[in-house]
């Protein structure tokens, strides 16, 4: 059984972009197993793919995590390779979209410049770096190479920095942030269900939430949204174990007209 | 070569859920082989899943299968998972998503409750039990665990049951209902060809269509649409080896006012 | 390790055929590794199923290619499996889906008719020839069996030919057709950027586009979108190392009025 490699794109699955990937995986290391975390990242998001990857590869097995939302790719934006304190190693754009996981992993230990990588397809194309680069990379560290096989040293502390809102507690209030906002206008915030703890606020509760601009709002600290009445505000933890604020039913971006990274206080009635 | 695990959800491709718990079972079971049945399972159509699982499992490998459409989550409902006569494993929410299934393998021999798994990923979200229960208890199972090791024992007879209707023939006809309408208005009926024939009729008949409120139609039993005309009600054994009624070129539910579970009658004109 | 197959079709992922047929080969040979080059081919678009096909299999491992893209099915098309000069085998309709990979393989040596195919699960539907034949004889294939033993040898002569158009230098001008158009409008060309070195042309000259109705455009040929302004036309090399033009921000195929196998050619200013 195989070395695991875990891909995340924003190829989207109507080209075949993503199995062209899956291909030229296979040649370099036939015994590579690919799990395709998504490929549905918003096109050149990649603050959204940088949260999707950090979120995802916990729960993955481990081994090599390629993922590319690469709105720089033609550029002279790095291509880079890197391996995190934990042993991990991530391949991808130097956009900051490795960032948010690298940190999760205790930082980059060592980080490679694959833009002339030995193991890229030549030519490279100007458009499709993903095939011609960061998937033959990934598979050949997948087979056994070593990282500085992969690419020239590049000093960790140069890398593209994609810095997250970190909620905090303050004045007994949760000081929280509007980390990514999903299809039905869901709010994911930056905080976890044990900050709210900090601020003595238990599921059942009805506390206030204060935008940054002013108005207050009362809500519902529910376990689902079974818990509340349709049209009614909820805070509650996400499938990601965030905290999130929702409207049963209903659109909560939309409702309380709050973008990403505003800034928002949930604390005691 | 690792033991395989079919996987059928609602989850649809957009997300990483479907990634997440491939990833789940990788890290559970690493050999384990995974198909992706379909994750396009209409949200929280338990009906349409169960319909859809019964009728891909003949055509899949041995091995456990995974299945989860579930409005309940976060509610009562149980998690379980089964053992059938034929010796195939099932895991899922209980509320009827894999009673079809069951049917065909003969029936449930052994049931465990896994609400409470000593397989489960701690703490369990209260929205997604795919990750935090049944992936886990999946991988387990294509591990080697025995069900018994898996969750507290059920009753089979307390299941939550889904019954299907059933087609008859009656005085000379086949009374049918509708199955399931896809998305172009073609409506499946739970019956097959051969009942057809215990009604008198083979292709290339013009049969006589009788609707539960009076109308009655003229239609072709046909091989496939290219022997009718556009615009032409035709009844046909459909990709599931199901008889199926559709309109050439058009939407035969609208034409016909039929939903879900209606009954009709087919029989010599 | 097993052997692999690639597999694109028109299916599209919302229903289970995919998945199915996964199913049906997992069962023939469990130790096969399917690779999805793309199940998002427009739907009975032969011509395009053809092209991605022959564009992907240089990027894929060595083993069957299963291709069904089937507008014929139900219809006297005939199903056949092939093997070409360099050892790939492809299985599909005859309908010239297998064409312009067969000739980029160096030509078919073998062909065989796989209509009534031993290993074929019977009964044969009428509309699901993907499960019924072609899946299971590419999985049988992967396992070992021979082409002969698949079906009735062809004449490879006899196959439906799907030719598509090419380009050339006259005059000192590149002749190129569109070869397809994606969903931004961009125009792929049935050219490569060598052919365009073989007109006198190099990245950041600005050749004369002549259509063959008579309009003539000046262009950039440019290495990226990002070397011309913001709706100015532009020839650059696309992700399948093509020629194409595009219109920054624009829909080059609306502004040009041009479609598949139009002519234009391509020269000095």
């Amino acid at each position: 059984m195989g070395p695991f490699i875990t891909f995340l794109t924003d190829y989207g699955l109507r080209d075949d972009f993503v199995g062209i990937c899956h291909g030229v995986m296979a040649r370099v290391c036939p015994a590579a197993r690919i799990i395709d975390i998504t490929h549905e990242i918003p096109r050149h998001d990649v603050r959204a793919g940088a949260i999707a990857l950090a979120e995802a590869l916990p729960y993955m097995p481990d081994g090599v995590a390629l993922a590319v939302v690469d709105p720089g790719v033609g550029s002279r934006r790095r291509a880079v390779a890197l391996e995190l304190a934990d042993g991990q190693r991530l391949v991808g754009p130097d956009n900051g979209l490795l960032w948010p996981a690298a940190r999760l992993g205790g930082g980059v230990a060592r980080a490679v410049d694959i833009g002339h990588s030995p193991f890229a397809l030549e030519p490279v194309s100007a458009t499709f770096h993903g095939r011609d680069i960061f998937a033959p990379v990934a598979a050949h560290l997948a087979l056994g190479a070593r990282l500085t096989d992969a690419g020239r040293p590049v000093h960790p502390g140069d890398l593209v920095v994609l810095e997250l809102s970190a909620a905090r507690v303050e004045d007994g209030s949760l000081v929280a942030h509007v980390r990514q906002i999903d299809r039905f206008g869901n709010l994911q915030l930056d905080a976890r269900a044990a900050e709210l703890t900090g601020a003595g606020l238990a599921p059942g509760d009805r506390p206030r939430l204060e935008l940054a601009d002013g108005p207050v709002h009362d809500i519902t600290y529910a376990r689902t949204f079974a818990d509340v009445s349709r049209g009614e505000l909820l805070l509650y933890e996400d499938a990601q174990r965030r905290l999130a604020l929702a409207v049963s039913d209903g659109d909560a971006a939309a409702r309380l007209g709050l973008a990403v990274d505003d800034e928002l206080r949930i604390g005691p009635a």
